[in-house]
């Protein structure tokens, strides 16, 4: 099916409207017209080919949210009108362990991603949610539940599983002591989702300035982690420590803060690490670990525990056009806390 | 109370005879002739200050085996003649949660350790097992079951319980399946160990070289960890690698290898590691930890474990008189797998 979105056609090209075929919808897909999308960090990684595997043009956006418009003749969950959602993936092989779990995300065969990947049947170029419509087969599409603002939703479907993943699979919830490295994205869903589940939340930041801004997100405290006394104080009174920072780092000021048995949980590099020191993981049995986005079954609790407990992101909203300034700001961490665009703004195909 | 052992007086010199005094048994502590000591990697470590915390004169040695001969008036568990053991520590605080739990060994105020430490109530220097007798608080000691030869014993108080530990904390059992990086000391136990508790076994090395004995120790295979080819057939197919390298190292060649959930667990370096990637953390939800030796109760489990299951180190006798040539040869891994001291060489006191 023809529809319009935004690509760039190169990795130092910016981004601009790009008239596309979709692939044809088949008897198990939903089509549907993108309404919101959110922009992540690794938008502008791909966007830019800072992991060397982009291909061009390339349609970025994996936080989707919009409604459905056609359905195959085998849909049996979505019908026209609902309110659906669509994350970092959009299918997967669906018969190895790891699909059966419902661990789509960690499928043996790979999943396929949502756009810059290949369709599984036909080859076809996938293509993000900077886009007006999105096809899509059922089992990849999330509802989102009656009174989610839609408008905000979006980051939900991958800042948000990011950081909801981890906090299940360590089993957060009241009285956990969860701290969080890096309020951004990332970060600030870290913090809102862990205090909904009843944890005790630090932020973990170099200095005190975002300490406002972490309370009101509902941590309990901002901790100075270039305070040595207060960082020696904190010492083992941490369960989990997710840790969102997207760059290399240094993750030894950290390990000491975890108790017994506690994990370090990393969400947002992917690519090296400095030097850790192996003494505070052998001296209290402490780990590090890593955590990729969550399954569909997963995602989809966490947006009605969203839902539930009217847990949101901060979003600024954009207009279309106004894309690559926002990856400007991206750039430069000037974003609270999450940009999503309002694709109402898309022009119309006849005007590109 | 007067005795003799082996000392060194500086970081450069060779061990030597040594006349010393050790504290004055209290009412719960039992005085144990010191029949065999195993030698431990990080005797030799303590010996030459590497890790910049040696007080002289130092009488190394903490897998110590021998007999009660004496105990004071509050000692409930042992009588004299017992057969008993003490390993890395002689004492904690008994009172913080880690200690109640028995995990003593991750006490939050420090346990003691068994040499190059200071006993808890007089300040006075901890010595270790290079030596004809100890002193020592029965909740540290340990039963050696009937059945364990104890000419072979020593070694399972260091490189027996860092081993066993993790596969405890791991969940090791029947269908399992575990990688050892380093077939040393403490890998040899591994391996053993890990077979004993009915997992599947792989020895990770460099070259073939090895593969005849880590068969002969109870391994299921051999997989060269430079065969490229064989490395990325053997992705995703272990539960928990123990990593026992004593040295700064990359891991990252390893991590793939785990499985979903999977953990690396370093129990030998005790300092930085190479940069590590986040990649296969990431995407496979893979984990890393450390792990110290266990708590006093684990311990005694563990001995019970070997008593049962017949599991013994390999060891290599030598006289007391025969540490220095041993540490040479330590230091180049020659020792299959493990020296033990026989105490019965130790010079009478009036010889030196």
């Amino acid at each position: 099916m023809k529809t319009i979105g935004f690509a760039c056609t190169s990795a130092d090209t910016p981004l601009a409207p790009f008239r596309f075929e979709r692939r044809a919808p088949r008897a198990n897909d939903i089509v549907m017209e993108v309404l919101y999308c959110g922009i992540c960090h690794s938008d502008l990684h791909q966007a830019r080919n800072d992991w060397g595997w982009s291909q061009y043009p390339l349609v970025p956006g994996h936080e989707i949210v919009g409604r459905v418009i056609a359905v195959g003749n085998a849909v049996k969950r979505y019908k026209i009108g609902d309110h659906v959602a669509v994350g970092c993936m959009v299918d997967s092989c669906q018969h190895c362990d790891q699909c059966r779990k419902g661990e789509e995300q960690l499928c043996r065969e790979g999943n396929t991603q949502t756009y810059n990947d290949k369709d599984r049947i036909t080859g076809e170029r996938t293509y993000g949610g900077y886009s007006k419509h999105l096809v899509v087969r059922e089992e990849f599409a999330l509802r989102v539940p009656d009174g989610l603002d839609l408008s905000k939703a979006a980051p939900l479907l991958c800042a948000g599983i990011t950081t909801y993943s981890p906090l299940r699979t360590w089993n957060v919830g009241p009285g956990s002591r969860v701290g969080v490295i890096g309020l951004g994205g990332l970060g600030h869903m870290a913090v809102k989702l862990a205090a909904a589940m009843g944890a005790d939340v630090t932020v973990l930041s170099r200095t005190k300035e975002k300490e406002t801004d972490a309370l009101a997100l509902g941590a309990d405290r901002l901790l100075v982690s270039t305070d040595e006394a207060a960082m020696i104080k904190a010492a083992n009174s941490f369960d989990l420590i997710i840790d969102t920072v997207p760059v290399k780092h240094d993750i030894n000021p950290y390990l000491p803060l975890l108790d017994v048995d506690g994990t370090l949980v990393l969400v947002g590099q992917i690519g090296p690490l400095a030097e850790p020191s192996t003494v505070p993981l052998l001296l209290g049995r402490r780990r590090v670990a890593g955590s990729p986005i969550g399954g569909i079954a997963e995602t989809q609790e966490m947006l009605n525990f969203c839902a539930k407990k009217n847990v949101l992101p901060d979003v600024e909203m954009i207009r279309m056009d106004q894309i690559n300034e926002a990856f400007v700001r991206l750039e430069r961490a000037d974003v609270r806390y999450r940009f999503v665009i309002d694709m109402a703004s898309m022009p119309a195909p006849e005007a590109v």
